[in-house]
């Protein structure tokens, strides 16, 4: 992961709302992460799935189009999907005022 | 769909950036649309798969939450998927400045 990536992530820590920073291989295997091991490893799967299919929908709309963010947001808190070449940025906040 | 959804619209459709409003059903079946009616069936099934999908995997992670947005960023547009009790709101835009 370059550096530059590492000093994103410090940067989102330190944002206020941040409550979880999660990175995943397009395998679905956590390569950093602030959650416990058995959210980590749930989430991992789960992001990578919704990545993979929100890449497919976007590709299926248009095939010289991309899939670059997502922001999704529930009731209890907001999932932020960055997807990079080789892994996907996972950040989990609570919502923002 | 409600005055109050009509009125949403409405708004929507004055926001410089939006290029083009669908409602759809929750079997994709297109209620409204600013886009072309073969552009609009297209879009109407993906988005409705890709709510499916947003929805379980939000369960997924915490049975008691529940999925309310997201915006999608690509290349080219952006898309809000907005999901309803009965149907799906989705807006396509051009990136904000």
């Amino acid at each position: 992961m370059s550096a530059e990536v590492e000093e994103m992530l410090k940067r989102f820590q330190n944002v206020k709302n941040v409550v979880g920073i999660l990175v995943v291989d397009n395998d679905g295997i956590v390569i950093k992460s602030t959650l416990d091991n058995q959210t980590a490893v749930h989430y991992a799967g789960i992001m990578r799935t919704l990545t993979e299919k929100a890449r497919q929908v976007i590709l299926d709309l248009d095939a010289t189009n991309e899939f670059t963010s997502m922001r999704m947001r529930t009731s209890y808190f907001e999932i932020i999907l960055m997807p990079q070449d080789n892994y996907i940025i996972v950040v989990i906040q609570n919502p923002c005022d």
